[in-house]
């Protein structure tokens, strides 16, 4: 099995993705594709006591880099050899099996996108981002690649995030919630109430709507919404739990005895900080894309691209690709009914 | 100076609503009105010691009581003597300055509309919730009242939020952000990307868009949103805190050192609890309507409850229906111009 790396993608550079690429290559018996500067990338691996390339690494060059600040689609249209467009085409032509960016998610899903393309049915592929819970993990799509989504877009993100939990966490029906307002299933915005109805159509396990309180509850397996609501959960539940530690570490610094008491329980905040870290959950696959793609996040360190590295491996073994198109295929009368019916009633 | 409290509002029932009023009507000065059934809040009273009322409490008997799982809008039609309803027709007569309630939101909305009817020009009243952040609070609104918002509603949340915090908070030119899910202006749903244009055009000190990380740390004053967006992350907001408490709870418990380490750093998690404690926030303005109306959260106690009464009595004082009213009449040809403007892009 080949997996391409976008081996500059994300904030630190080279270093923790070549890193990250030396582990998967060791352990998990695969090979990697570093895509990027050929130079640069040379030098990390000199560096790091790789002057020869180990057997199962390889190198492909990319010279260009995607503009974070400028248009995704025009960046990626433009820059064939920028490294996150040379990963999606690599899978595209059967020389990759799948590729991991930590990179600009944006771009990726654009690549991803103008390089796979869709799997047949799919018509807006989602982020699907694993959140850290209190009794585990919650997969949440779509992460922010659908600002604005239909009833049809959600119900099928139902459908993907069931696979996806299936194939990686083992989950024989994961459970699945919509985002709402309220538990009643009156009660959220048109698009929320458009959708719940056909939830019990398509052959998942749902079990009703997701206040927000409860998005980090842990018990339900995939939360689906729109990708507006989406990425701003994700990124409050970053943003408020460093607040929170802020504020605790601020009232802590005031009181000497605290201090002590803080040093004391220092294991059970590490612990804690390590059940939340998002590097342990594999990326976030890009789902509906006619490949694996998965991305992980610009903080990405080796641990987090090692294992967003074997999540891509196992969605290939598992022919998480072919699970979804056959779902698709199969569900193709039920989503155009659907389709059908809530056309009517907007008209 | 008169309120009127809704004063079996609320998950604890009569006591915490009784101490609250009788709190207020000392420390504050003014009458409290206390709407609900009369025997049952005579029996709290007496039980509190006051079997004779003091001179600035007085009861306004309502017997009903709204089922909170049925429509709020056929409650409120159906039953004249729900304390809710009382409370904002007490308002409408002139026979009370302002209302609190910590019962139903949707209800105590419902009721304040129907009773006390919109400021004019205010096309939907918000519910406006102040939040705890890193800094002090921020104001977000809308909570939960419109799960659809367009352009013009969320242009309108802006200006009511900016009087509040001006009002209540004394901060002369309040910072006004817009929740989306970019730094760039061009991102956002459809939503958003039709507000923010207009944003500069309406008086207020607009700074651009809060991104969910940014939503608790207190840099922006005013942060609005659709009713369906605001809900879930004020209610994602008391959830996620809670989880991390539970999580850091638990990982205290499994080693003997770390809970000797909490005793000792018990008073810097005590000033934390305190510092988000909503009960200190003086409770959530239904903005937009015509009188003061203040909603508190249902688990409120007695200290949320006189907050909530005094925050309704600086309103009054401080005129802020006469405000709103005055920068609605003010704005109405900018509102007009744009709302046509938003019109011809749509078609």
């Amino acid at each position: 099995m080949k997996i391409a790396l976008d081996a500059l993608g994300g904030d630190f550079g080279a270093k923790p993705n070549v890193l990250g690429a030396l582990k998967a290559a060791k352990e998990l018996k695969l090979e990697v594709i570093l895509v990027g500067n050929e130079a640069v990338l040379r030098e990390e691996l000199k560096t790091l006591g790789y002057a020869d390339l180990p057997k199962n690494i390889s190198i492909v060059h990319a010279p260009q880099t995607i503009d974070m600040g400028a248009e995704p689609a025009k960046e990626c249209r433009s820059k064939k050899n920028a490294s996150i467009v040379v990963c999606a085409n690599l899978v595209r032509r059967g020389q990759a099996d799948a590729f991991v960016s930590a990179g600009h998610s944006g771009a990726a899903m654009v690549a991803a996108l103008f390089g796979m393309g869709r799997i047949k049915g799919v018509q807006r592929p989602a982020i699907a981002t694993p959140m850290p819970t209190y009794k585990g993990v919650s997969l949440l799509l779509d992460g922010g690649a659908n600002a604005d989504c239909k009833p049809i877009h959600l119900l099928q993100f139902a459908v993907m995030g069931s696979a996806y939990m299936q194939k990686v966490f083992d989950i024989p029906a994961p459970s699945v919630g919509i985002l709402s307002i309220g538990e009643e299933e009156t009660k959220g915005n048109f698009l929320v109430k458009h959708t719940i109805p056909h939830m019990r159509e398509i052959g998942v396990n749902f079990k009703g709507t997701v206040e927000g309180r409860d998005v980090n509850t842990g018990d339900t397996d995939v939360i689906v919404c729109d990708g507006f609501v989406g990425n701003i959960v994700l990124k409050m539940a970053e943003g408020l739990a460093k607040t929170m530690i802020q504020m605790i570490k601020r009232e802590i610094k005031k009181r000497p005895l605290a201090v002590l008491g803080a040093l004391l329980a220092k294991g059970a905040f590490k612990a804690v900080k390590n059940h939340t870290n998002p590097d342990c959950y594999g990326g976030a696959p890009l789902v509906g894309v006619n490949g694996v793609a998965i991305i992980s996040h610009g903080k990405s360190n080796d641990f987090a691209i090692f294992n967003a590295i074997k999540t891509a491996a196992r969605l290939v073994e598992k022919d998480f690709i072919g699970d979804i198109a056959a779902k698709m295929a199969a569900l193709k009368p039920t989503f155009e009914a659907i389709e059908k019916e809530i056309h009517q009633e907007e008209a």
